[in-house]
Protein backbone atom coordinates (compact mmCIF):
# COMPACT_ATOMS: atom_id res chain seq x y z
CA UNK A 1 0.00 0.00 0.00
CA UNK A 2 1.34 3.60 -1.08
CA UNK A 3 0.62 6.01 1.63
CA UNK A 4 0.99 9.86 1.33
CA UNK A 5 1.09 11.97 4.56
CA UNK A 6 0.45 15.20 5.28
CA UNK A 7 -0.25 17.77 7.90
CA UNK A 8 -1.01 21.29 8.81
CA UNK A 9 1.15 21.90 12.11
CA UNK A 10 4.29 21.15 9.56
CA UNK A 11 6.90 18.60 8.81
CA UNK A 12 8.90 19.09 12.10
CA UNK A 13 5.70 18.54 14.34
CA UNK A 14 5.18 15.42 16.70
CA UNK A 15 2.52 14.14 15.31
CA UNK A 16 3.16 13.32 12.01
CA UNK A 17 6.32 11.52 13.05
CA UNK A 18 4.02 9.22 15.43
CA UNK A 19 1.50 8.88 12.23
CA UNK A 20 4.62 7.89 9.43
CA UNK A 21 6.39 5.98 11.75
CA UNK A 22 3.41 4.02 12.95
CA UNK A 23 1.59 3.55 8.89
CA UNK A 24 5.29 2.60 7.80
CA UNK A 25 4.20 -0.52 9.17
CA UNK A 26 0.89 -0.64 7.24
CA UNK A 27 2.68 0.31 3.83
CA UNK A 28 5.29 2.66 1.99
CA UNK A 29 5.05 5.77 3.73
CA UNK A 30 5.72 9.16 1.80
CA UNK A 31 5.96 12.12 3.53
CA UNK A 32 5.23 15.53 1.64
CA UNK A 33 3.95 18.58 4.29
CA UNK A 34 4.20 22.45 4.86
CA UNK A 35 7.69 23.43 5.76
CA UNK A 36 5.98 25.56 8.80
CA UNK A 37 2.94 25.50 10.59
CA UNK A 38 -0.17 26.24 8.34
CA UNK A 39 -2.94 26.12 10.66
CA UNK A 40 -6.35 27.67 9.49
CA UNK A 41 -5.41 27.98 6.13
CA UNK A 42 -8.92 26.40 5.15
CA UNK A 43 -9.00 24.63 1.81
CA UNK A 44 -6.32 26.89 0.49
CA UNK A 45 -4.24 26.65 -2.63
CA UNK A 46 -1.03 28.64 -3.77
CA UNK A 47 -1.57 29.71 -7.11
CA UNK A 48 0.07 33.25 -7.10
CA UNK A 49 3.37 32.12 -5.89
CA UNK A 50 5.73 29.06 -6.76
CA UNK A 51 6.14 26.53 -4.63
CA UNK A 52 9.34 24.77 -3.02
CA UNK A 53 10.17 21.24 -2.32
CA UNK A 54 13.32 20.39 -0.06
CA UNK A 55 14.54 17.35 1.67
CA UNK A 56 13.72 16.87 5.06
CA UNK A 57 15.90 15.16 7.59
CA UNK A 58 14.45 14.04 11.24
CA UNK A 59 16.62 11.87 13.90
CA UNK A 60 18.99 11.94 10.87
CA UNK A 61 17.23 10.44 8.42
CA UNK A 62 15.76 10.71 5.42
CA UNK A 63 11.66 11.75 6.54
CA UNK A 64 10.02 13.36 4.06
CA UNK A 65 9.53 16.75 1.49
CA UNK A 66 9.17 20.00 2.85
CA UNK A 67 7.15 22.24 0.70
CA UNK A 68 6.05 26.05 0.99
CA UNK A 69 2.30 25.72 0.72
CA UNK A 70 -0.51 24.66 2.23
CA UNK A 71 -1.88 21.27 3.01
CA UNK A 72 -3.82 21.42 -0.21
CA UNK A 73 -0.57 21.76 -2.06
CA UNK A 74 1.33 19.20 -0.83
CA UNK A 75 -1.28 16.90 -1.37
CA UNK A 76 -1.43 17.96 -4.85
CA UNK A 77 2.14 18.12 -5.09
CA UNK A 78 2.74 14.37 -3.88
CA UNK A 79 0.51 12.99 -6.04
CA UNK A 80 1.07 15.12 -9.12
CA UNK A 81 4.70 15.50 -8.74
CA UNK A 82 6.96 13.52 -6.53
CA UNK A 83 5.17 10.02 -5.62
CA UNK A 84 6.07 7.50 -8.47
CA UNK A 85 2.55 5.69 -8.22
CA UNK A 86 -0.39 6.76 -7.05
CA UNK A 87 -0.81 6.63 -3.42
CA UNK A 88 -3.79 4.42 -2.66
CA UNK A 89 -4.12 6.34 0.72
CA UNK A 90 -4.03 9.90 1.86
CA UNK A 91 -3.34 10.78 5.52
CA UNK A 92 -3.55 14.32 7.36
CA UNK A 93 -2.40 14.48 10.84
CA UNK A 94 -2.25 14.01 13.64
CA UNK A 95 -3.26 17.25 14.63
CA UNK A 96 -2.69 19.06 17.68
CA UNK A 97 -6.47 20.21 18.46
CA UNK A 98 -9.22 18.68 17.60
CA UNK A 99 -10.91 19.21 14.29
CA UNK A 100 -14.52 19.56 15.30
CA UNK A 101 -18.18 21.21 14.09
CA UNK A 102 -18.10 24.11 11.73
CA UNK A 103 -14.30 24.62 12.73
CA UNK A 104 -13.60 21.46 9.95
CA UNK A 105 -13.98 24.35 7.40
CA UNK A 106 -11.20 26.24 8.69
CA UNK A 107 -8.86 23.06 8.99
CA UNK A 108 -5.47 22.58 7.18
CA UNK A 109 -5.31 19.15 8.55
CA UNK A 110 -9.09 17.93 6.85
CA UNK A 111 -8.19 20.25 3.78
CA UNK A 112 -4.99 17.87 3.19
CA UNK A 113 -7.41 14.65 3.10
CA UNK A 114 -9.77 16.69 0.98
CA UNK A 115 -7.55 16.89 -1.57
CA UNK A 116 -6.94 13.47 -1.38
CA UNK A 117 -10.45 12.32 -1.53
CA UNK A 118 -11.53 14.95 -4.72
CA UNK A 119 -8.38 13.73 -6.56
CA UNK A 120 -10.03 10.45 -6.14
CA UNK A 121 -7.74 8.78 -3.10
CA UNK A 122 -9.53 7.13 0.12
CA UNK A 123 -8.48 9.83 2.64
CA UNK A 124 -7.93 10.35 6.13
CA UNK A 125 -7.89 13.01 8.60
CA UNK A 126 -6.70 12.27 12.10
CA UNK A 127 -6.53 14.84 15.15
CA UNK A 128 -5.92 15.17 18.83
CA UNK A 129 -8.09 16.61 20.90
CA UNK A 130 -5.79 18.54 23.14
CA UNK A 131 -3.05 21.27 22.52
CA UNK A 132 -1.19 20.59 25.66
CA UNK A 133 0.91 17.12 26.44
CA UNK A 134 -0.08 15.34 23.73
CA UNK A 135 -0.16 11.33 23.81
CA UNK A 136 -0.04 10.55 20.06
CA UNK A 137 0.34 6.48 20.49
CA UNK A 138 -3.31 5.74 20.57
CA UNK A 139 -4.06 8.13 17.65
CA UNK A 140 -1.16 6.85 15.51
CA UNK A 141 -2.17 3.05 16.17
CA UNK A 142 -5.60 3.62 15.47
CA UNK A 143 -4.57 5.25 11.80
CA UNK A 144 -2.85 1.70 11.03
CA UNK A 145 -6.56 0.00 12.11
CA UNK A 146 -7.88 2.37 9.96
CA UNK A 147 -6.16 2.08 7.04
CA UNK A 148 -7.11 -1.51 7.30
CA UNK A 149 -10.69 -1.07 7.44
CA UNK A 150 -10.01 1.62 5.01
CA UNK A 151 -8.51 -1.16 2.38
CA UNK A 152 -10.67 -3.55 2.76
CA UNK A 153 -14.55 -1.88 2.71
CA UNK A 154 -13.41 1.43 0.27
CA UNK A 155 -14.88 4.70 0.51
CA UNK A 156 -17.93 6.41 -1.63
CA UNK A 157 -15.60 8.48 -3.92
CA UNK A 158 -15.49 12.01 -2.62
CA UNK A 159 -15.94 10.75 0.81
CA UNK A 160 -13.65 11.03 3.61
CA UNK A 161 -13.27 10.04 7.34
CA UNK A 162 -12.81 12.91 9.72
CA UNK A 163 -11.52 10.59 12.95
CA UNK A 164 -10.87 12.83 16.47
CA UNK A 165 -9.25 10.96 19.29
CA UNK A 166 -9.67 12.12 23.07
CA UNK A 167 -5.93 12.47 24.62
CA UNK A 168 -5.91 9.13 26.48
CA UNK A 169 -3.73 5.91 26.00
CA UNK A 170 -5.42 3.45 23.94
CA UNK A 171 -6.38 1.37 26.98
CA UNK A 172 -8.92 4.42 28.44
CA UNK A 173 -10.60 5.22 24.89
CA UNK A 174 -14.08 3.68 25.52
CA UNK A 175 -14.70 2.38 22.07
CA UNK A 176 -15.85 4.21 18.47
CA UNK A 177 -18.39 6.00 17.54
CA UNK A 178 -19.34 6.80 13.75
CA UNK A 179 -20.75 10.59 14.08
CA UNK A 180 -22.10 13.27 12.31
CA UNK A 181 -20.47 16.96 12.23
CA UNK A 182 -21.75 19.32 15.37
CA UNK A 183 -22.85 22.48 14.97
CA UNK A 184 -20.27 24.08 16.93
CA UNK A 185 -17.56 26.75 16.42
CA UNK A 186 -14.48 28.89 17.55
CA UNK A 187 -16.36 32.15 19.01
CA UNK A 188 -13.81 34.73 17.91
CA UNK A 189 -13.38 38.41 18.61
CA UNK A 190 -10.74 41.04 17.97
CA UNK A 191 -8.00 42.56 20.63
CA UNK A 192 -7.18 45.92 19.11
CA UNK A 193 -4.01 47.43 19.61
CA UNK A 194 -1.76 50.20 18.64
CA UNK A 195 1.80 49.64 17.11
CA UNK A 196 5.16 51.97 18.49
CA UNK A 197 4.62 53.97 15.56
CA UNK A 198 0.71 54.70 16.58
CA UNK A 199 -0.91 52.71 14.00
CA UNK A 200 -3.97 50.48 14.84
CA UNK A 201 -3.70 46.04 14.71
CA UNK A 202 -5.93 44.05 15.34
CA UNK A 203 -5.10 40.45 16.59
CA UNK A 204 -8.17 37.72 15.93
CA UNK A 205 -8.78 35.28 18.99
CA UNK A 206 -11.23 33.27 21.08
CA UNK A 207 -12.16 30.88 22.49
CA UNK A 208 -14.30 27.20 21.75
CA UNK A 209 -16.97 26.69 24.38
CA UNK A 210 -19.50 24.16 22.29
CA UNK A 211 -22.30 22.54 23.42
CA UNK A 212 -24.03 20.45 21.61
CA UNK A 213 -27.27 17.98 21.94
CA UNK A 214 -26.80 15.64 19.53
CA UNK A 215 -25.71 12.81 20.98
CA UNK A 216 -24.87 11.53 18.02
CA UNK A 217 -21.92 14.43 17.04
CA UNK A 218 -18.30 14.13 16.99
CA UNK A 219 -18.20 16.65 19.75
CA UNK A 220 -20.36 14.16 22.52
CA UNK A 221 -18.25 11.38 21.48
CA UNK A 222 -15.13 12.88 22.08
CA UNK A 223 -16.60 14.53 25.35
CA UNK A 224 -18.13 11.03 26.56
CA UNK A 225 -14.28 9.62 25.97
CA UNK A 226 -14.54 7.50 22.26
CA UNK A 227 -13.29 7.80 19.02
CA UNK A 228 -15.02 9.83 16.79
CA UNK A 229 -14.95 8.80 13.18
CA UNK A 230 -17.40 11.08 10.78
CA UNK A 231 -17.86 10.85 7.26
CA UNK A 232 -17.07 13.51 5.29
CA UNK A 233 -18.16 15.41 1.71
CA UNK A 234 -17.99 18.40 -0.13
CA UNK A 235 -21.44 18.51 -2.28
CA UNK A 236 -22.66 21.44 -0.11
CA UNK A 237 -26.12 21.73 -1.77
CA UNK A 238 -28.57 22.34 0.64
CA UNK A 239 -31.35 20.24 -1.00
CA UNK A 240 -33.81 20.50 2.00
CA UNK A 241 -34.36 24.08 1.22
CA UNK A 242 -34.14 23.57 -2.70
CA UNK A 243 -38.03 23.42 -3.13
CA UNK A 244 -38.57 26.37 -1.15
CA UNK A 245 -36.30 28.92 -2.77
CA UNK A 246 -38.24 27.11 -6.04
CA UNK A 247 -40.99 28.74 -4.49
CA UNK A 248 -39.79 32.32 -4.01
CA UNK A 249 -40.32 32.60 -7.98
CA UNK A 250 -37.41 34.75 -8.44
CA UNK A 251 -36.79 36.30 -11.50
CA UNK A 252 -33.88 37.89 -13.29
CA UNK B 1 -30.78 47.46 5.73
CA UNK B 2 -27.08 47.53 7.00
CA UNK B 3 -25.16 46.03 4.27
CA UNK B 4 -21.53 44.43 4.71
CA UNK B 5 -19.49 43.74 1.59
CA UNK B 6 -16.70 41.87 1.07
CA UNK B 7 -14.74 39.94 -2.22
CA UNK B 8 -12.09 38.01 -2.69
CA UNK B 9 -10.00 40.00 -5.73
CA UNK B 10 -9.51 43.04 -3.45
CA UNK B 11 -10.66 46.32 -2.86
CA UNK B 12 -9.53 48.09 -6.03
CA UNK B 13 -11.22 44.94 -8.09
CA UNK B 14 -14.30 46.06 -10.83
CA UNK B 15 -16.60 43.86 -9.45
CA UNK B 16 -16.94 44.88 -5.60
CA UNK B 17 -17.17 48.60 -7.22
CA UNK B 18 -20.09 47.50 -9.23
CA UNK B 19 -21.53 45.48 -6.77
CA UNK B 20 -21.59 48.42 -3.87
CA UNK B 21 -22.66 51.13 -6.16
CA UNK B 22 -25.88 49.04 -7.26
CA UNK B 23 -26.51 47.63 -3.74
CA UNK B 24 -26.07 51.44 -1.96
CA UNK B 25 -29.65 51.72 -3.59
CA UNK B 26 -30.93 49.21 -1.38
CA UNK B 27 -29.66 50.56 2.10
CA UNK B 28 -26.07 51.15 4.29
CA UNK B 29 -23.16 49.80 2.42
CA UNK B 30 -19.89 48.85 4.37
CA UNK B 31 -17.18 47.55 2.32
CA UNK B 32 -14.48 45.80 3.64
CA UNK B 33 -12.48 44.12 1.41
CA UNK B 34 -9.00 42.63 1.16
CA UNK B 35 -5.73 44.78 -0.14
CA UNK B 36 -4.77 42.49 -2.33
CA UNK B 37 -6.07 39.76 -4.39
CA UNK B 38 -6.74 36.69 -2.16
CA UNK B 39 -8.31 34.47 -4.76
CA UNK B 40 -8.09 30.41 -3.56
CA UNK B 41 -7.27 31.05 -0.62
CA UNK B 42 -10.33 28.96 0.43
CA UNK B 43 -11.94 29.57 4.73
CA UNK B 44 -8.64 30.15 5.23
CA UNK B 45 -8.28 32.95 8.78
CA UNK B 46 -5.16 34.77 9.81
CA UNK B 47 -4.11 34.03 13.22
CA UNK B 48 -0.55 33.92 12.99
CA UNK B 49 -0.22 37.79 12.02
CA UNK B 50 -1.92 40.22 13.43
CA UNK B 51 -4.34 42.54 10.76
CA UNK B 52 -4.14 45.39 9.48
CA UNK B 53 -6.96 48.04 8.13
CA UNK B 54 -6.66 51.11 6.27
CA UNK B 55 -9.24 53.38 4.62
CA UNK B 56 -9.58 53.36 0.67
CA UNK B 57 -10.46 55.71 -1.84
CA UNK B 58 -12.27 55.39 -5.01
CA UNK B 59 -12.53 58.05 -7.46
CA UNK B 60 -11.42 60.55 -4.93
CA UNK B 61 -14.44 59.49 -2.18
CA UNK B 62 -14.06 56.77 0.76
CA UNK B 63 -15.27 53.71 -0.67
CA UNK B 64 -14.37 51.07 1.89
CA UNK B 65 -11.78 49.69 4.29
CA UNK B 66 -8.93 47.57 3.60
CA UNK B 67 -7.79 44.71 5.20
CA UNK B 68 -4.28 42.94 5.16
CA UNK B 69 -6.42 39.14 5.48
CA UNK B 70 -8.33 37.06 3.90
CA UNK B 71 -12.51 37.41 2.56
CA UNK B 72 -13.00 35.68 5.61
CA UNK B 73 -11.32 37.84 7.94
CA UNK B 74 -12.58 40.88 6.53
CA UNK B 75 -16.05 39.42 7.33
CA UNK B 76 -15.22 38.91 10.82
CA UNK B 77 -13.35 42.37 11.03
CA UNK B 78 -16.48 44.17 9.22
CA UNK B 79 -18.97 42.34 11.93
CA UNK B 80 -16.82 42.37 15.38
CA UNK B 81 -14.48 45.33 15.00
CA UNK B 82 -15.38 47.92 11.92
CA UNK B 83 -19.89 48.07 11.61
CA UNK B 84 -21.58 50.12 14.01
CA UNK B 85 -24.80 47.68 13.37
CA UNK B 86 -24.26 44.16 12.75
CA UNK B 87 -25.81 43.63 9.42
CA UNK B 88 -28.33 42.22 7.99
CA UNK B 89 -26.86 40.88 4.69
CA UNK B 90 -23.45 39.79 3.39
CA UNK B 91 -22.51 40.02 0.30
CA UNK B 92 -19.05 38.61 -1.47
CA UNK B 93 -18.41 39.44 -5.13
CA UNK B 94 -18.75 40.22 -7.82
CA UNK B 95 -15.79 37.68 -8.77
CA UNK B 96 -14.63 37.49 -12.00
CA UNK B 97 -14.66 34.03 -12.85
CA UNK B 98 -17.38 31.70 -11.90
CA UNK B 99 -17.50 29.42 -8.56
CA UNK B 100 -18.88 26.40 -9.58
CA UNK B 101 -18.62 22.47 -8.28
CA UNK B 102 -16.23 21.66 -5.99
CA UNK B 103 -14.33 24.75 -6.94
CA UNK B 104 -16.25 26.54 -4.40
CA UNK B 105 -13.54 25.01 -1.37
CA UNK B 106 -11.42 26.59 -2.77
CA UNK B 107 -13.26 29.92 -3.92
CA UNK B 108 -12.58 33.21 -1.28
CA UNK B 109 -15.52 34.65 -2.93
CA UNK B 110 -17.74 32.08 -1.37
CA UNK B 111 -15.70 31.65 1.82
CA UNK B 112 -16.81 35.78 2.79
CA UNK B 113 -20.45 34.31 2.51
CA UNK B 114 -20.02 31.29 4.39
CA UNK B 115 -18.16 33.37 7.59
CA UNK B 116 -21.04 35.88 7.11
CA UNK B 117 -24.01 32.48 7.03
CA UNK B 118 -21.69 30.86 9.79
CA UNK B 119 -22.18 34.37 11.76
CA UNK B 120 -26.35 33.92 11.37
CA UNK B 121 -26.31 36.62 8.95
CA UNK B 122 -28.28 36.25 5.39
CA UNK B 123 -25.59 35.99 2.79
CA UNK B 124 -24.78 35.97 -1.01
CA UNK B 125 -22.00 35.09 -3.04
CA UNK B 126 -21.78 35.95 -6.14
CA UNK B 127 -19.84 35.23 -9.58
CA UNK B 128 -19.35 36.15 -13.03
CA UNK B 129 -18.79 33.28 -15.44
CA UNK B 130 -15.63 34.92 -17.71
CA UNK B 131 -12.05 36.22 -17.04
CA UNK B 132 -12.61 38.63 -20.05
CA UNK B 133 -14.50 41.46 -21.04
CA UNK B 134 -16.21 41.40 -17.99
CA UNK B 135 -20.34 42.81 -17.48
CA UNK B 136 -20.84 43.33 -14.24
CA UNK B 137 -24.45 45.13 -14.99
CA UNK B 138 -26.75 42.52 -14.75
CA UNK B 139 -24.93 40.78 -11.44
CA UNK B 140 -24.93 44.05 -10.18
CA UNK B 141 -28.58 44.80 -10.87
CA UNK B 142 -29.48 41.16 -9.56
CA UNK B 143 -27.51 41.42 -6.34
CA UNK B 144 -30.23 44.19 -5.26
CA UNK B 145 -33.26 42.13 -6.55
CA UNK B 146 -31.87 39.28 -4.72
CA UNK B 147 -31.11 41.23 -1.87
CA UNK B 148 -34.87 41.79 -1.87
CA UNK B 149 -35.76 38.15 -1.50
CA UNK B 150 -33.40 37.41 1.16
CA UNK B 151 -35.32 40.10 3.10
CA UNK B 152 -38.81 38.99 2.44
CA UNK B 153 -38.35 34.86 2.58
CA UNK B 154 -35.15 34.52 5.33
CA UNK B 155 -32.61 31.62 4.82
CA UNK B 156 -32.22 29.03 6.55
CA UNK B 157 -29.82 29.39 9.55
CA UNK B 158 -26.01 28.90 8.11
CA UNK B 159 -27.11 28.50 4.58
CA UNK B 160 -26.26 30.84 1.98
CA UNK B 161 -27.27 31.49 -1.71
CA UNK B 162 -24.20 31.16 -4.52
CA UNK B 163 -25.22 32.44 -7.48
CA UNK B 164 -22.99 32.77 -10.90
CA UNK B 165 -23.99 34.66 -14.09
CA UNK B 166 -23.19 34.43 -17.49
CA UNK B 167 -21.14 37.26 -19.22
CA UNK B 168 -24.03 38.56 -20.85
CA UNK B 169 -26.53 41.96 -20.58
CA UNK B 170 -29.30 41.35 -18.41
CA UNK B 171 -31.45 41.43 -21.58
CA UNK B 172 -29.73 38.42 -22.83
CA UNK B 173 -30.51 36.47 -19.67
CA UNK B 174 -32.58 33.04 -19.97
CA UNK B 175 -33.71 33.41 -16.74
CA UNK B 176 -32.80 32.06 -13.42
CA UNK B 177 -32.33 28.33 -12.50
CA UNK B 178 -32.27 27.07 -8.48
CA UNK B 179 -28.81 24.33 -9.06
CA UNK B 180 -27.40 22.07 -7.50
CA UNK B 181 -23.53 22.11 -6.65
CA UNK B 182 -22.20 19.99 -9.80
CA UNK B 183 -19.04 17.23 -9.31
CA UNK B 184 -16.92 19.45 -11.57
CA UNK B 185 -13.38 20.70 -10.69
CA UNK B 186 -10.34 22.43 -11.77
CA UNK B 187 -7.55 19.77 -13.63
CA UNK B 188 -4.59 20.67 -12.20
CA UNK B 189 -0.76 20.04 -12.98
CA UNK B 190 2.60 21.01 -12.20
CA UNK B 191 4.91 22.88 -14.10
CA UNK B 192 8.66 22.22 -12.71
CA UNK B 193 11.24 24.46 -13.38
CA UNK B 194 14.81 25.73 -12.13
CA UNK B 195 15.37 29.01 -11.18
CA UNK B 196 18.57 30.99 -11.75
CA UNK B 197 20.45 29.38 -8.97
CA UNK B 198 19.80 25.59 -10.15
CA UNK B 199 17.05 25.26 -7.39
CA UNK B 200 13.67 23.80 -8.48
CA UNK B 201 10.38 25.29 -8.47
CA UNK B 202 7.20 24.57 -9.66
CA UNK B 203 4.21 26.18 -10.40
CA UNK B 204 0.25 25.18 -9.75
CA UNK B 205 -1.29 25.61 -13.17
CA UNK B 206 -4.71 24.03 -14.86
CA UNK B 207 -7.78 23.98 -16.98
CA UNK B 208 -11.29 23.87 -16.32
CA UNK B 209 -13.12 22.27 -18.59
CA UNK B 210 -16.25 20.59 -16.81
CA UNK B 211 -18.88 18.06 -17.62
CA UNK B 212 -21.65 17.10 -15.93
CA UNK B 213 -24.59 15.12 -17.09
CA UNK B 214 -26.86 16.82 -14.27
CA UNK B 215 -29.17 19.08 -16.06
CA UNK B 216 -30.02 20.43 -12.39
CA UNK B 217 -26.57 21.49 -12.05
CA UNK B 218 -25.06 25.07 -11.54
CA UNK B 219 -22.97 24.49 -14.44
CA UNK B 220 -25.60 23.25 -16.69
CA UNK B 221 -27.73 26.06 -15.46
CA UNK B 222 -24.64 29.36 -16.83
CA UNK B 223 -24.15 26.85 -20.35
CA UNK B 224 -27.30 27.04 -20.76
CA UNK B 225 -28.17 31.27 -20.23
CA UNK B 226 -29.23 31.47 -17.02
CA UNK B 227 -28.04 32.84 -13.26
CA UNK B 228 -27.59 29.93 -11.32
CA UNK B 229 -28.66 30.34 -7.65
CA UNK B 230 -27.56 27.42 -5.58
CA UNK B 231 -28.27 27.39 -1.56
CA UNK B 232 -24.94 26.10 0.10
CA UNK B 233 -24.76 25.01 3.64
CA UNK B 234 -21.74 23.43 5.66
CA UNK B 235 -22.69 20.19 7.36
CA UNK B 236 -20.82 17.99 5.76
CA UNK B 237 -21.68 14.38 7.17
CA UNK B 238 -22.13 11.97 4.78
CA UNK B 239 -25.35 10.72 6.19
CA UNK B 240 -25.73 8.34 3.05
CA UNK B 241 -23.16 6.45 4.23
CA UNK B 242 -23.05 6.79 7.96
CA UNK B 243 -25.30 3.46 8.37
CA UNK B 244 -22.57 1.16 5.92
CA UNK B 245 -20.06 2.88 7.87
CA UNK B 246 -21.21 1.77 10.89
CA UNK B 247 -21.43 -1.83 9.40
CA UNK B 248 -17.70 -1.69 9.40
CA UNK B 249 -17.77 -2.28 13.15
CA UNK B 250 -14.38 -0.87 13.38
CA UNK B 251 -12.79 -1.18 17.31
CA UNK B 252 -10.34 0.70 18.53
Amino acid sequence: MEILITNDDGIYAEGIYALAAALSRAGNVTVVAPDTQRSAVGHAITITDPLRVVKANRSGKFFGYAASGTPADCVKLGIKAIMKKRPDLVVSGINLGGNLGYNVLYSGTVSGATEGALLGIPSIAISLDTFIKPDFSAAAAFSVKLAGYVKKHRLPPGTLLNVNLPNVPAGKLKGIRVTNQSRTSFNDWFDKRTDPHGNTYYWMTGDFKPKDADQASDLNALRAGYISVTPIQFDLTDYKFITELENWEITA
